[in-house]
């Protein structure tokens, strides 16, 4: 199973909106015979990368076990169910890592298996297993994506200086690394106003990626540049959600014509409403969200309780008082107020330090 | 030497203001037959410890080689010197990692031993026995402290909300990490703004230590209430520096009943000079010094360059804006202008991280 679970890996940039997914064949004599993991969407799933793998390599499957790291799927989609290929290949035993977590199909695929005179166990290596599908997990059980934000800051909390400045405060080797965050979710979120100010493209460069994720961009009044730079990125989507006023005006057109999909929200007081956002990025098949805004907008979302997880890239140096913060949101009144997180992996990168630091409590879904 | 430096750690609480030395006596056939470190100041220093270690197990030393941490002494202080302790023993070797850094007597000590006949080495280690030295170096080498400033924030770089609440951002695990820290330095300096804000006793609680460090209070217009819980630690020193102007008030008496010792400084605009400080401190024997105070004292420090180190812990959480920061200081025109550190250490205490880094170059000295 940790060798499924390592294939899955290998899908960490590619499958999205499905999930990452591993497959391991071992015969009846103990050997490993067919690997495989999930293929961009549309694309064969792991369980039949495996099987193609295993024929490529002239092993019979006949009795073989399949170690999954989630359940095969038993339904239609563009490609056919995995629960079929696998019996139709003789597969006498399947132990998956965990059961699909969409609550509609959860347990179709084993009971299909189970039905076909199937062996199955479920349960090696679940945590993990969820774990590098936790935006999949988080769009089929709440309904919204997990949403991580990322930033960048001295020891002393700046992301940049009074003036604007922040080019650049962490190292080219953190830049990088962000670029390998921004590629592994489907989406990345941004606001208007690091649209006006920074004019980014805010798409994955330094990491090879099949895949471009997809650009949000969260403007009220659609004041989005036509000639902006994040237009220039090719093969990539850009969706802007505004308000239904903004969506009435008149510099709509002008952004399709530009290829961006505008998109009209629920809104509160000229502005959108985070969580109905939220919900129609995971009904778009956004699992995994990188939030990589200014201090408006992650306040805003840290305000609201939206944010899962924190990216946080510190650069060793200190930049003093009155510089920009993370987020405006505040001033609280007691520490209790505070949004409590627990530090899940701290790296040092080039001569930086990255934090990957979850809301306490919020990956109990 | 790796084992005389393990021993020389031993010292760490303790030996102030002298360096914190380890030695370990070798036979001639290889084994280890006496190690020492220093003790209090004005007791033994490591040789001797060492040389009684080794009569009290009832080893001769004749012929024996001394690895030892630093050069040894040749003057005579409160305790004789160690080099005629040495030669008087019959040791035949002295193997030391470094030479005395002060300028005065550096390379006489090993000039003496020569003369005596004994083989001398100097070099192995140099480096791990200077850093476990580095504020007696600096105050030898540079005539003033090092100083290590602490501070306990936010991942978003608050130590207090706007209302003053800071108890506790960090962990109790952190705390006490953060009392060890105090307990290794000679003093502790804090300014007057701490004391009456958080009226708090800045001593070493919640470590085992022999001594406390000094507290040192920065307070121009000498505002130290007498009834401060400062002045309720036993056997602690306290030093409040001050200006001229105020030294002359009415005010030192009450201060000086409660047994503090108060120090006129030069002054700028009514504000103590800085430099003055730490070189006066240095004079008074302060190698390591710890600065556990506000934005205000933490930024006039940075500003004009006089801190060496930070030693950070940063709990996981957000605070939100509109917080205290480290350091009042800025608003900086250019990311250039920032102070520029390095990474020493990082390690989780508790549920928070600490970190130690270091301001770039400043260790060349």
């Amino acid at each position: 199973m940790l060798r499924a679970l390592e294939r899955a890996a290998a899908a960490l940039f590619r499958s999205s909106p499905n999930p990452r997914v591993g497959c391991v064949l071992v015969s009846p004599t103990g050997q490993v015979i067919g690997e495989g993991s999930t293929q961009a969407a549309g694309s064969a799933h792991a369980e039949v990368m495996a099987l193609r793998d295993a024929a490529s390599r002239g092993h019979a499957t006949q009795g073989a076990t399949a170690y999954v790291t989630l359940e095969p799927c038993s339904h239609q989609g563009r490609t056919g169910p995995c629960c079929d290929a696998l019996r139709e290949a003789g597969i006498a035993r399947v132990v998956a890592a965990t059961a699909d977590p969409n609550p509609l199909v959860a347990g179709r695929g084993i009971e299909r298996l189970r039905a076909a005179g199937v062996d199955v166990q479920v349960g090696p290596c679940a945590a993990q297993a969820r774990e590098l599908n936790l935006g999949f997990f988080s769009r089929m059980q709440r309904g919204q994506p997990w949403v991580r934000l990322k930033a960048a800051t001295s020891l002393d909390g700046a992301t940049a200086l009074a003036n604007g400045a922040s080019q650049w405060i962490t190292s080219a080797q953190a830049r990088a690394d962000g670029h390998a965050w921004r590629a592994r979710a489907c989406a990345v979120l941004t606001g208007i106003g690091t649209v006006l100010e920074d004019d980014p493209r805010l798409d994955a460069r330094e990491v090879a990626t099949p895949r471009q994720p997809r650009l949000v961009v969260l403007d009220s009044r659609l004041r989005t540049p036509p000639g902006a730079r994040l237009f220039e990125v090719p093969d990539r989507e850009v969706l802007i959600a505004t308000t239904e006023a903004a969506f009435a005006s008149p510099q709509r057109a002008r952004l399709e014509e530009r290829g961006a999909m505008v998109v009209p929200l629920p809104a509160h007081e000229d502005q959108v409403d985070l969580t109905a956002l939220l919900r129609m990025l995971a009904d778009r098949g956004v699992n995994e969200l990188h939030v990589e805004a200014g201090a408006r907008l992650n306040g805003a979302l840290l305000r609201q309780g939206l944010v899962d997880e924190l990216l946080l890239y510190l650069a060793p140096k200190l930049l003093g008082s009155g510089a920009r913060g993370l987020s405006d949101w505040g001033p609280l009144d007691t520490l209790a107020q505070g949004v409590e997180l627990q530090l899940r992996e701290v790296a040092q990168v080039g001569p930086d330090l990255r934090l990957l630091a979850r809301v306490a409590g919020r990956d109990e879904f």
